[in-house]
């Protein structure tokens, strides 16, 4: 185990980084080493030694003058004469599928939250159409890549060298059905529906039409039925057949936060407590699954925590469930779970920085 | 067919009934007839002659002098001596209850909001527990009401005396089932489900902590999952057994629209065309449904209208469906719905008073 | 007085155009008369006739059919073949700058929505920075423009020719100060400050970084002190010099609505009453402004309506006075005004189609 | 300088007890001591060992198992028994003023939230008509209190044993004008306005009318214009006469965050550089006011933390200032400044487990 290691991340200006760095600059094991920070730098900035922190997200501004902190013009000699150890990646997943093996090659373990590494299959990628896919480097790379969700791959992450950070949607819903799935209680042949909802920094930061405060505000849409990326994850993760879900996704008026509704048919007649068993059993040993016995979980209490909040209604007869599983989409759908991968990956208490 | 009706609204003080004061106020058919507004009124506004609407719902005052018109303390003989025709109530359901059987005896027509005299099956009644279920009058009362769909019963409501105005929730998610199930087209084997999201107006007027600002503002929460008192509307409507769908409301942090999600399995594959076509030809002759042919609707395009927009999306095989349904919850799933209802039932057209 | 008109639009894809359309359709006087859309159409869209209102403004399709209506490709040959008689601009001041002398010399009146021609200081007019200033044709168009405020101009506006309608921050401002002002109460060397606050709809529907959800949602900024274009038009209304008010817009998180708080002080000690009367006296006649009596006035009140209402409190001494004036900055901070004053203009009612 | 010390709360079941909790649960100076939590707790609560803090705010869960801590019944018993050294009270007003001197008497230091003793003059206090106003326990008692804005009174806050915490309006008003009115620049003569507007939370967790959801979401008023008790707290500490200021609160659509819009107009033309002076110096040394040099603040940058945000404007004369300070109720109007106040109290760093 580490004591303390440096960190890089570039993509420091979405929203996914703005949080990345908040919970890198104030973990306990990382105190006096920040994040280096490395990106696009235009000229001009480049000669004031790169884009200060406080410029960048004013929010980020601390009276121990974390703001002053500077994204510098990204190069790989940079990262090498700063020691960099773990690389964050929040990258488009163009960028992180062209950067990563190269980053490996020089000694650099990665966390990457794009979706570049994320799936085995190669019929699952084809939504993101890598030119590199079948070539001997991406291969190679790709069997190195571990899905980075502590809860069903704790093991193989301690080792890792590349960690592919699970999708937003892909987290509240794999870890909604995989305890009912893995225990064969789910009767598939009826099809589960999960039907998610998420607050709009999930559609990133450039404005668009659909992210203008008019379109988003006082609205809900649904998008991409069908057809929405995630969908890959949750086959591969969940042990799934792509005619034995269907997927959702709706955009919420709220900034952020994620509540999936699933909806499945059970092979037998279920009890409440035989349900709770289930899950208590899966996730014991997990300290961000925080699971719910009474009453349903919400997105208020989980917003700006890295919590993934489950709970369950059964109908009378038992063999129909709801469950709801609520997280933050910046957070345990992304940042905070980059973060818990990293505890978990240097052998750190799992919920370190994380509280 | 009248050229005008003298009206009345009880319950004016709530949303729904806001809405239904403004639909009458401007409805063409009623210029120069304004209603009677009736309810609780205590001594000191008695005395001066009922409360102003002006300090009821200060947006309903316009130029026209409309705020100084007065909500008066409720007696039959005031509706009565005002020879009213056709009687609105936006009243909790046991009023509803009791009240509606005077009303029919007096000569009026009723047009009710609550969910008083919507169940023909007694077992669904059961969520409501009205007393009066089993006695000769309530019986009788219930056989005369027609659930006031036009979409589905334009021809009964034409001749009824009590309609009883669907649910908000109900509205959107008959509205979108109800053609393909009677088309005999859905695998019911398979479950429907129906995953309904509602704007905060639908919980009513009456503060309470889930209507709280700072509990419905930015969030998201499901509630009534399997339990939900529309759901018996539902299935006597759609003619589906409990077993055969499942449907879980939630709210939305907004102040009014609802988005409904529903998912179906076809027992033969579909072709968008097929399903379009299904669609096309139930709402043939209905102006207040829009059909989306490209996309799905939104919220936003339906609030503060009374139409019920409804779009689908199919999967690559046909097989299964995503079927959107949006509507105002105060206007079609209320308030809308009413005034539609009292056009077909005085033999107006059906929009009139609704654009 | 004219029984009808033909009218067309240019510019109806934005905010204010839509509500422009909306009005225009269901105006009373205009029945069986939609306007003329024109504007910027690509080759493809010409090639079907132009761009559907509904695939434009979805919420705009109603079972009257004028969804199908056609923004089509703009020109001046188009305008006359159809007649046009009242040519409404909703585009952006240059473009309305360059036009109207065309249209005006094609015998249309207009009714520009933009800041082209309210101002008739030069002076003022540099924020704009009119290329055309000084021209003689520029002069003579000036010269014809009425700035479009009827509760201060309705004569003028009645005969004119060229309205320049009013901008919507200075509307709440202009009517909340004009009628104190103008009876000479206020002590303008102590200085007015009018602290306006506008819903996002105001930054108009371009996608920047100041419209993103993430940007305006749960926020609250101020911008422009001092600088904001609006000033000039205070100015020149109210009839104040640039020393004797601060004015300061805010960009509120909703979608629209401006909440105007104005703080002045008076020479003498006034009452409720005596204030009360110059406010009643000077708006007698004027069925778009309400004006409370015991509250302050809200955004909710006013929202998608085209009055303006205004209110005040005075502090127990009577020398000073909070006022605040609402509006909703699409209606009467734009195409509801726009439309008010296509009525006197016309000699119709003021407020026809407007309730 | 005490290691740690005991805490206690009472009135954890608040917005800003929420708040307490979460800042006392994770202050470093905390750790293994967590705060008592004591209140009203009813006999069926009282049974179990009260009310544990996962059901009271389900979001201050954790795996830590802080949610397991308990708000046991109040008892002075209880507080001596559990030795607790420093009590806070997010109490109503007449709650901490019969209180704290009984506090004071058991040898307790006292950080009071409520307005019970911010203020030094009676006629300020007459909002408040404290019963014991005059009674020589009270005088003693009140005159003991601190104003706990360390900027102004950090030495007197070292060695306080109450300290009266201040309102979130005055705080943000406060902190704005007191630097440029203590330096003489301020033409008072001319009158300075505060035109504040804060976040829903302030208003407190009783669901009221005002509060509902529908009453506040997209909306805003005014409220309290020349009578908010906050007033006399700014008369006080800024120094200014009644008749100096103006100051109106409005109700934002947000849950949390002030904004405070001030107008000032001063003796001499001054420039940007000579008015961030009088800030810098002002505020050199403290660490949670965050001065802005080129923009002025807005709510996002400052929610969920203790900082106070402060910028301004000049006219191009120099002799008129647009002053604007952000804050966020909960945190640096409330239970973030209650903190710093401890931090200060016991002369450990101000900031301490406020980043």
């Amino acid at each position: 185990m580490k004591e303390t290691v440096q960190t890089a991340v570039v993509g420091v200006t979405g929203y996914a980084g703005a949080e990345l760095a908040r919970l890198l600059l104030r973990h306990p094991r990382l105190k006096g080493k920040p994040p280096v920070f490395a990106g696009r730098v235009d000229a001009a900035d480049a000669a004031r030694g790169g884009i200060p922190l406080a410029e960048i997200h004013p929010e980020l501004a601390d009276s121990q003058g974390h703001g002053a902190l500077r994204q510098q013009p990204f190069s790989w000699e940079l990262l090498s004469d700063l020691d960099v150890d773990v690389l964050f990646l929040a990258t488009p997943h163009e960028q992180s599928r062209a950067w990563v093996p190269e980053a490996l090659a020089r000694g650099m373990r990665v966390i990457d939250l794009s979706g570049a590494w994320r799936l085995t299959e190669a019929a699952n990628r084809a939504v993101y159409a890598f030119e590199d896919d079948g070539t001997e480097l991406a291969e190679e790379t790709q069997e190195q890549a571990v899905y980075g969700m502590p809860e069903l791959h704790r093991k193989r992450i301690a080792g890792a060298r590349l960690i592919a950070n699970p999708g937003c949607y892909a987290t509240s819903i794999i870890l909604a059905l995989k305890p009912l799935v893995a225990a064969g209680l789910v009767d598939l042949t009826r099809g589960i529906v999960a039907d998610a909802k998420s607050g709009v920094s999930g559609a990133g930061k450039a404005p668009t039409a659909k992210t203008h405060f008019m379109y988003a505000a006082d609205n809900l849409s649904a998008y991409g039925a069908f057809t929405h990326r995630h969908t890959g994850e949750l086959l591969e993760q969940v042990g799934l057949d792509a005619s034995e879900i269907i997927f959702t996704p709706h955009l919420l008026p709220i900034p952020r936060g994620i509540l999936s509704t699933m909806y499945v048919h059970f092979h037998e007649a279920q009890s409440k407590a035989s349900i709770a068993k289930v899950y208590h059993d899966f996730f014991a040993g997990s300290p961000m699954v925080r699971l719910y016995d009474k009453t349903l979980p919400q997105i208020q209490h989980i917003v700006r925590t890295n919590y993934a909040d489950i709970g369950f209604q059964l109908d009378t007869g038992g063999r129909r469930a709801v469950v709801v599983c609520c997280l933050d989409n910046l957070l345990k759908g992304a940042s905070g779970q980059a973060v818990q991968n990293l505890n978990v990956m240097l052998g750190w208490g799992e919920s370190e920085g994380l509280e």
